[in-house]
């Protein structure tokens, strides 16, 4: 028996809970890598009956790894819309492969820290996330899943090019490792601009996740390497997870200025932030963001008595789109998604105080 | 011995208690009339000598009369800056008279419902406030105050042209008939454009109170008489009055059709109002005003039990930059002011639910 997808996959609660390093301003970490099978056209240029062949290999040797002892498995074309769309929040695929049909397929497994997306741009993306700054140890996870899969698909290789993917970015590692940093404070403090143009010189990038600089949304950014070729994977998640610490190291600096030079600016927007989702009644998905963006750092710095960052955590998945009709049982217009939203929220705001300043460290 | 003006004014929250016909919607009824002493130059016209002789003619035969029995009499020179601000954000002197010095003064009655400016743009500027519409009344109460004065006083009269006035827009009967009203509802339903526009044309003024058109801080609108000659007193309190009635009941439709048709927007705008009265950390007094109208509102509606108008209307006056010093017993800058005002709004709002849409009527 087949299972739903819903009904496999962990709930937003549990998807909160989850914790890892450095988790107050390191939303997730990823290493994704690109491959294809040997001998097959790109996903881009292969014909239907071409990509069925890949789906048909690839998948049953995903399944049959260790790490997929328990496992989701599906094509994209069973899938429904919001289905798609709930993979999407989760991140667990791209938006590109949630447009793909017939041919396509992804295998995720039980935790949702791994996940295959089958005839994406390259015939395998392999991907792994896991909360928190945990770059090393995805990657050693990702490396062994990764040749353990090598070892019963034959993977396009060059000696020379290395791994061969359908875009020349991608050539050589196939590698991008990647963090989801939350950044209010460099935001607020109007460092971020500064702090990205620095770390793009570095040679890395680094954009608002769902948005430009100081617009972007949530206050959400990712690091990424811009290089595939000329280095080892290893030595890539170095470069990548030295320049987190670094940006780490300034928001947490940029936190701690903005509550001893502007503390009621800072409180401010926290309490703001807590007073619109405690009392709207129409919240659009991009608003709501930005305020629980801002409780998150209410919470980090020991603003907000009465709430936990894994509650805040689950309602950025909650306020989703997909998400809420899910939570909802039923298709949802965009105004009505508006509503329902400022409703979820306001039910869960019940009942917390508001904006508690820290107590002023004593001298004795 | 002399009674300190703030030891005779009555509190905020008396003022705020105070209540009248339509007084949802009427914030106030105000008849202001301009007379001079014959033979003496007009104030801007006036040496210092002249001015002196004017203040020391008008202030005991005002203080003299039965309506005065007791009040508060005072050089303008002697108030100080604080204590001229306050009288006018309880709008019971111009901008321009607290600006006044040597030679101009006030005399105010008991309950704040009479005062009388000496050596403002005219000689006297009398007039007479109360809460709610009751122009019939305030219009009766002043012209029986101007009689008996004018009987001991020797105004400055023409059979031609009616009570001479420095400026000639004021010249005749020299009354000036105005409604403070507070018009949420059309400005939500974006009609108050178009209700302006109609007054004007029927030769009366409405403006914004403290702004233009929709951007009108607080939704509060002046509705005043343009002409003063021609008509009698009566006549003009009477259409000024009919015209308040008609603009009453535009704005108590705009509210029930906001209710019945757009009902999530109302809850909005009041909902997150709510909020940010009662979590902001930074207020200032332009945003209180709008925060506050949008409350008094919800108020009016009975979206908002365990909040009652007149706290509203005392915070109307509290938070305004001269009440929230003398709260204060302290002179405060701007950014001072910000925070102060919003620790009274959140303290104040402490405890209030937050929106309670009204039972749907019954079929039964």
């Amino acid at each position: 028996m087949k299972m739903e997808l819903n009904e496999f996959l962990i709930s937003a609660e549990e998807f909160g809970q989850r914790t890892g390093p450095h988790d107050a301003i390191v939303l997730s970490s990823r290493v994704r890598l690109a491959r294809n099978i040997v001998g097959i056209p790109f996903p881009g240029r292969a014909d239907r009956e071409s990509k069925q062949r890949v789906l048909e290999t690839v998948q049953p040797a995903v399944e049959s790894l260790p790490e997929m002892k328990s496992h989701f498995s599906g094509a994209m074309a069973d899938l429904k819309a919001v289905e798609k769309q709930i993979l999407m929040e989760r991140h667990l695929i791209s938006r590109e492969h949630a447009a793909k049909g017939a041919g396509s397929g992804i295998v995720l497994n039980r935790d949702e820290t791994l996940c295959v997306m089958v005839n994406e741009e390259d015939h395998l993306r392999i991907q792994s996330i896991r909360p928190g700054l945990q770059l090393k140890q995805v990657w050693q996870r990702i490396d062994k899943f990764d040749s353990e899969l090598e070892a019963k698909i034959g993977y396009a290789f060059s000696d020379k090019l290395g791994y061969l993917t359908a875009c020349p970015t991608n050539l050589g590692t196939g590698i991008r490792v990647s963090a989801m940093l939350h950044l209010p404070g460099l935001v607020l403090n109007e460092q971020v601009n500064q702090i990205i143009q620095a770390v793009n010189k570095l040679g890395h990038t680094v954009r608002g996740f769902y948005g430009e600089g100081t617009e972007a949304l949530g206050h959400i950014f990712q690091v990424s390497n811009q290089m595939t070729l000329g280095e080892t994977e290893a030595e890539i998640v170095e470069r990548i997870n030295k320049v987190v610490l670094q940006i780490v190291e300034h928001e947490a600096t940029a936190r701690r200025t903005l509550l001893e030079k502007k503390p009621n600016e800072l409180f401010n927007h926290v309490g703001r932030a807590l007073g619109v989702t405690a009392h709207a009644h129409i919240i659009s998905s991009k608003e709501a963001m930005n305020l629980l963006s801002l409780l998150r750092l209410g919470i980090s710095m020991n603003l907000m008595p009465g709430l936990e960052r894994s509650s805040l955590d689950e309602l950025f998945l909650l306020i989703q789109p997909a998400h809420l009709q899910q939570t909802c049982g039923e298709k949802l217009a965009s105004e009505q998604r508006d509503l329902v939203r400022a409703g979820l929220l306001r039910k869960r705001m019940k009942g917390v105080k508001g904006v508690k300043p820290p107590p002023e460290p004593s001298d004795a």
